[in-house]
């Protein structure tokens, strides 16, 4: 395995984060001390504690930090402290110019429900034995980014696609479907949204194109968001626009049982990206040390499999997750009436299963 | 009770449409014989029906009978043969402009579970018990109706909304909550868009102003989208703006097993409103009798309660569909392995409850 230096920015961000980023950096020490790779770490501030800090959702020397690493670790954004809707900036808009600066317009969020968080989803067991799929979410387009107008008496926001935009993100998903199942199913609105046809119309070209082996389906989100909870099982990998893919992943989650198990990818055209897990800051339970660390060490194994290429790596961090959950440590929203466990007891477990 | 005359228009539309339309008639005229009401029916085309009668999905004729009408029973329009991204008129088109055209801004969806199609639901039973919620969906404004560009390389969706349109909306909202648990939760992506965040203050200061009585709490969509299936029994009153509102009735239909249990009402400032089940045409089983009809059912008892002040009549149809389900007459998707109930049978045995 190779041991060239990789330099990976962290940035803990607010409430939990912090918590949950150490966990995963843990976890990322244990790993190069088992492969004997050299990982080189550097904080940098985001969201309320820079704006705080500095004024700056996002500062610059953030970006250049995040722009020269090989990868980037985020824990999460925002909390009701900085959330006066009437506030000049905001810890979210942080995370968007983050997500734009480095052009990382294909966001991918895995939903494989583990066993042992069967019990915590809402979902009945039967129906979520064997679900496995991946949500691509187009992450720096669509209505996040498009122009917004406010009057005292009115508001606008507008949504726009290119042809590009839409092949890009396509493209990427298409390939993940090609070595995994084969499958996509595409996300719109196109029987309303002009977007959504040439959204439609676009993945259907370049997948005829360029994909004629990978199986190709359109489904209209109101349907999406029944089918994903009534037949999870049927899906593999999943494409949609922005502000669809936000609802329909937090909505997948429920799949998992907790979203503290959920990891997320965040990618571009190079081998850089960020990694974060889908939860929030959670204020309400931040400093107390009973943060769910998983979802930000699964994140640091997508960042080995994705950015660094170290699949090997990547194999043995969810290996040891799924290990510790295996033999029972699961933290409290996940624990139901049994025993919970704190933040740096999982992290133990996980780094245990490692060395 | 009245026994004035009231006009009611009949959409049939697409698929499944005639089936289930013909369905509530039926149990409307055993709601007119048993109250001795004099209601008379008027049918026109909407919907791919009409473009294939006379080009437009909305035919001008269809519309003024709709404005003269007291209210407006529909079924559902669309389907693949009049699906074409590129085609000039979309059946869509027609139910978008009657919604428009009549001024009908809220849009209310109950979903309360029966206990016999719990089996049928993905959630886990136990947290469905309770469930008894309404989604109130603004439907005449957002991205739905904003404009709309289209080039060979790039599309847009304008997504505008005004203070006046807001606060119609919530208002509606704000006095169903008070006249049921006085708990209303507003629904809004207020962390990105400059419409969520006018939406957001507008609704604060509103309900601050003429509703201090009812409890007002504000959810981000995409948390929402987990909240809705995870813990259903905590919600009142959701209201919504146009998209979100769409999507997440959607996913609300789950927790009643079946949209073809799920009724709405459409409403504008006058009494005048389209009913209509929120589910589609389901061309796969138009014209095979075995539609489930309580939908259409339910849409017309809410037809009886809010546009015809009729809310004995309303309680008879919605305790006789409940009576019929009680008695385990299912339609295939809700049967199981058990005997389903085709179109006819499910009809009958409402009307049964009645006379
Ligand atoms: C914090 C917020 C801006 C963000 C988004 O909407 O993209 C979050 O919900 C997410 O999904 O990463
Ligand atoms: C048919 C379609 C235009 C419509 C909508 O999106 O409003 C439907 O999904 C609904 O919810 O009534």
């Amino acid at each position: 395995m190779s041991t060239a230096s990789h330099r990976i920015v962290v940035l803990p961000g607010d409430g939990i984060g912090p918590e949950v980023t150490a966990a995963a950096v843990a976890v990322l020490e244990a790993v190069s001390a088992h492969f004997g790779l050299a990982l080189a770490f550097e904080e940098h501030a985001i969201g309320g504690a820079a704006i705080d800090a500095g004024g700056e959702a996002l500062p610059a020397a953030t970006l250049a930090a995040c722009q020269a690493a090989d990868a980037v670790l985020l824990g999460a954004v925002g909390g009701p402290k900085w959330s006066d809707p009437k506030a000049r900036v905001r810890p979210e808009q942080g995370l968007l110019a983050l997500r734009r600066g480095l052009g990382l317009y294909a966001n991918l969020r895995p939903v494989k429900p583990h066993p042992a968080a069967l019990g915590a989803s809402p979902i009945k067991p039967h129906l979520l034995a064997g679900v496995d799929l991946v949500v691509v979410r187009e992450l720096t387009g669509g209505i996040y980014f498009g122009d917004k107008t406010r009057s005292a008496d009115a508001a606008s926001d507008l949504c726009s696609y290119s042809v590009a935009e839409i092949e890009r993100v396509v493209r990427s998903a298409a390939r993940l479907a090609r070595a995994r199942r084969g499958r996509l199913v595409s996300v719109d609105k196109a029987n309303v949204l002009e977007t959504s046809r040439l959204w439609r119309e676009t993945t259907s070209r370049l997948m005829a194109e360029e994909f004629p082996d990978v199986a190709l389906e359109h489904q209209l989100v109101d349907s999406m968001a029944m089918h994903l909870i009534a037949r999870p099982r049927d899906y593999d990998v999943i494409v949609t626009e922005n502000m669809f893919g936000d609802i329909l992943t937090d909505e997948a989650s429920m799949l998992a049982g907790s979203l503290g198990l959920l990891p997320s990818a965040s990618l571009g055209d190079g081998r850089n990206g960020v990694y974060e897990p889908i939860h929030g800051s959670a204020p309400d339970i931040a400093g107390r040390g009973i943060a769910n660390p998983y979802a930000a060490i699964l994140s640091a194994a997508m960042l080995l499999r994705h950015s660094l290429g170290l699949a090997e790596a990547a194999d043995l961090v969810e290996g040891a997750v799924a290990q510790a959950l295996d033999r029972g440590v699961l933290t409290a929203e996940l624990a139901g009436d049994g025993r919970a466990a704190g933040t740096l007891e999982a992290t133990a477990a996980v780094v245990a299963a490692i060395v």
